[in-house]
């Protein structure tokens, strides 16, 4: 293929990936960035032969149209389709599945040795981009690369920002490498320079004469360098033949290697590229806008904050999706965004609770499991005010299972002095947030799906008072008891059957009074919970009903013990049994059971 | 004080430290490094007003020996004594809790926000270890302090390593940095340069000077000034003067600070200098040397890899302390130490399975919580054939609750794909690694406790065979059934009681046939783990026998919703209630009332 050929070709499947996401919604602007550096990259190495490691996998959509996947892309991140992130169960060109920020690098040094071992010679080469590079487990990867004599080829795709703009050292260092004057000089020198090795020339060479005739002007240290990586660039990420030529040089070198490339998210799509933000994860078009709870806890916080000076909110890379932007724009002054660095966001969240703040730490319940130690040592260990707000608890959708926040309840319930409230509906969500605020003594993690609705800001305020954190009941009934936590309870109250239910608006500690007045009154209890239901709420009530010496029959009603797939909500609930029909049908069973019983 | 009189406040200091920990056990080389870098430290910043921040606080004899400790300092490490880490619960100068590595700067930035919020003028000073350094956490947070406006200081106690060999690019890029001509030149041309600065000069000036003019002789990068921080030194960390000096100057800098300090592990203690891997935790002297479990691991591995290739081993600079080093001696080319990255050891892992390896991944429970979300995301998710050997599960011992392994079976338990296997004994340990490595198709843990115990390895080996990894029923009883997962089986068999003892060796997946047996037959059934009760494998057997729609009782023995203490293991379990007198009279009593209640 000629590069006129690649050209129109990229063309193409940028309006591809336009036309799908606009309507399955999905990661538009990172998926745009990538076109022409995938282009490039496979000319180079052979996904069959070589591993490619995706980080972060949502800038995989060409990647996908490119091995054997055009025909279902229309499908991406629906039910039953295609995954909007890499993931092995799909192709065995998906080397490493990747979701979570930051593990393609100790996932290619893992490559690498099996490689080695198993004398089969691949090359491992990673695609990174800026924002990802920022977390810790990449830079503690990163570290290791010299050490164990690596040759790891590590595509760094720098669009200055990661999911919100990118924050931290090595950002600003990144920029700086951008806006050397090799860079800035252009394709045309740069091609000059390659041409020129290929008469004789070691591409290093030129480059390290080049960067050291220039260092003084520019800049006397490199980051990667310092770690013992050969570091070349930066290069411009749409250029599919300047990258070729780069990644062919590369591709033979014995030590490990950064290649700077500098992309635009967004690239080719004018919305996309002047709101990156907005268009990082689209929504698909045409659907009514509605109020998320996320944009309810930056309207909340950003009230409360008015008359509680205590308040600042800390979000790692989810500015946006959080809400906190809002907050943001309300209170700067009171707003921490340290990147993808979620670890660093509790301790930090810690240390600032210790000293008197009410810090609000909101991070999704998926990322927040790579703080977990933090929440154990430094939050919970030291009691810590700290309010967690523990965004797309539960099943999340369309980004499947490496995003669905299902373990939050189960990680953290074993956790001395940690408190856990799950409200079920917006009002209760703002009063929750009102109440904890204005009484924190120590970590409380408020956990709330990735849900909208329709809500009048006003009168949600208006209603915003402090409320008694116990359990209610909000319905009597003769055949069972349901004790449901979270937003399910709405799908709870949809159930024709002649049921008590409560709201357990906490899940730590239990409302044990409740408890025992419901066990007082039934024979049978079930406990209806959005989260694993291995070490789950209703595990936790079936334990404490046990000690209660209660003598009827519990059933627990979760998350049975697999991983979860993609798909929207609705269908993904349904499929679990978790909605209001499937609910009501398992309850049926066993009040069916409990009927027969008595008679007998 | 003269620095006369601060040489010899330093050596009885040193004097105090080596009797008391060869007396109580305790990390010895580390804080005999520190005792000039804690005196020059507290000439400076006020430890009663500015935030001194020590990582991983087991550096810290000295800083508990100068704020009002001295005289406790003897029950360091022992029930009801002094912590051996700094806990915020002894002393309000332990101004942040420390016991994992890597914490400190993400702490340290959040306490100098909370100052500027509260318009408190304290410094905030941050002393880390080469080795925690190399923590993810370290490495993103120390990337956020540019950005952060932030000013705070950093010393870097650089030994060379952290508990074993240090690894990584940074600690070659450090050790450039020890060899710079500046620093061999010795105290005499810095003292001299430090002089002029007095008359007129700012430090950093005459540093920059020296250090460009030497660039191109030693090196043209620095790791700290490409992340927007300023560099100082490496000065001599036994140099109290000269430490004074620099800190004096460093402190009224407006700009994040690294301050490059040289010690030596084990200073003045000739056995430590020597061999400080051995003394970074050293054992009271004159007990017994005994075989641990964590050596047995060690010797275990190396026997099975004789004859299965595809066996590696991989570990986070605990290669000692889980024996790994002995498998590290008998096949060098298959281990792996990462340093401190647990998150990047588990995905490192993961890869290395997916590719058909067989990676047994060995840390300590407690600091396996860092790689949490990298279990649930990088193996489980994948499915990924890897061994999670977790050494120091449950009642950790004198360390205390920054690292007892108690959330183990808890967090593990709700993650689908996972096993759980807690081997009773030193010969079930052996033949479950033989078992498990012989059929690895998924990810299991095999947890142990910090045990030791009089084995002979021939005869262990001897036996090493497959066995099955179901339930077994161990002793018949009538009064009730006792259910128990781990090596608390011995303690379990010590009970005067009349009951059926069943060991549990497998915590995931249930056997539920034994359990539906165990049901049939007994009325009350008691579960026994060294792990939290909330969530743990009680509460699962409970799960499971609601789900049966078993009509009896069900009592869990766990750890109970508290952080415990620290202590030796015997008077831990017994203060838990975990030995053979706590759990017997619990199940007496729960005894007692069924008894009464079938009387009834």
């Amino acid at each position: 293929m000629s590069h006129e050929e690649l050209k129109s070709l990229a063309e193409e499947i940028r309006q591809r990936i336009v036309e799908v996401v606009l309507k399955n919604g999905g990661h538009l602007a990172s998926n745009l960035g990538t076109v022409e550096l995938t282009l490039a990259l496979y000319r180079v190495f052979d996904p069959r032969e070589d591993a490619v490691i995706w980080d972060t996998g949502h800038q995989t959509y060409t990647h996908k149209i490119l091995t054997g996947r055009d025909e279902q892309f229309h499908t991406i991140r629906t039910f039953g389709g295609l995954s909007g992130f890499v993931t092995r169960r799909e192709s065995p060109l998906d080397w490493f599945g990747t979701g979570h920020a930051g593990t393609s690098i100790a996932a290619a040094l893992g490559f690498e040795k099996a490689f080695e071992f198993l004398k089969e010679k691949r090359h491992v080469v990673v695609v990174i981009g800026d924002g990802a590079l920022t977390s810790g487990m990449a830079l503690e990867a990163l570290n290791q690369l010299k050490n164990l004599n690596s040759k790891i080829k590590i595509i760094l795709n720098d669009n200055g920002m990661s999911i919100s703009q990118n924050v931290g050292g090595l950002a600003y260092h990144l920029s700086r490498l951008r806006t050397n004057p090799i860079y800035l000089k252009g394709k045309k020198a740069l091609k000059k320079v390659l041409e020129k090795t290929e008469i004789g020339f070691e591409l290093e060479e030129e480059m390290r004469y080049l960067r050291d005739g220039l260092k003084g002007l520019i800049q006397g240290t490199n980051f990667f360098e310092a770690l013992g990586l050969k570091y070349f660039g930066p290069f411009d990420g749409h250029d599919v033949e300047l990258l070729e030529r780069v990644l062919k040089r590369v591709k033979e070198y014995d030590y490990p290697s950064v290649v700077h490339v500098v992309t635009r998210k967004g690239r080719g799509f004018k919305a996309a590229e002047e709101d990156p933000t907005t268009y990082h994860s689209a929504s698909p078009v045409g659907k009514p806008k509605r109020l998320s709870y996320s944009e309810l806890l930056g309207y909340t916080l950003s009230k409360i904050a008015e008359s509680d000076e205590k308040i600042v909110a800390i979000t790692a890379a989810m500015a946006d999706g959080t809400g906190l932007s809002i907050f943001q724009k309300n209170h700067p002054e009171r707003f921490f965004d340290l990147g993808i660095t979620e670890q660093s966001c509790v301790t930090f969240g810690a240390a600032l609770g210790l000293q008197g703040m009410k810090p609000v730490v909101a991070i999704y319940s998926t990322f927040l499991q790579r703080a977990f130690d933090q929440i154990v040592h430094d939050v919970a260990l030291q009691n810590a005010p700290v309010l967690f707000a523990i965004d797309r608890s539960g099943v999340v959708g369309e980004d499947g299972p490496t995003h669905h926040g299902l373990f939050d309840i189960n990680y953290l319930l074993p956790i001395p002095n940690m408190k856990i409230v799950s409200p079920s509906s917006p009002q209760e969500f703002v009063n929750v947030l009102y109440t904890v605020l204005a009484n924190l003594d120590g970590p409380v993690a408020v956990r709330y799906p990735k849900e909208s609705f329709e809500a009048d800001l006003n009168s949600l305020f208006e209603n915003m008072r402090e409320i008694d954190l116990g359990w209610k009941v909000v319905r009597e009934g003769k055949d069972a008891a349901v004790i449901v936590t979270g937003t399910l309870l709405k799908e709870v109250l949809r159930i024709p059957l002649d049921v008590t239910v409560i709201n357990a608006l906490t899940v730590k500690p239990l409302d044990t009074h409740v408890l025992r007045e419901v066990a007082q009154n039934h024979r049978l209890i079930f406990t209806v919970e959005e989260a694993m239901k291995i070490g789950g709420f209703g595990s936790y009530v079936a334990q404490k009903l046990w000690e209660m010496g209660w003598k009827g029959r519990v059933v627990n009603i979760g998350v049975n013990d697999h991983f979860v797939t993609h798909g929207s909500r609705k269908e993904l609930l349904e499929m679990l049994g978790l909605d209001s029909k499937g609910l009501s049908k398992t309850m049926l069973t066993y009040i069916k059971v409990r009927s027969e019983e008595g008679k007998a």
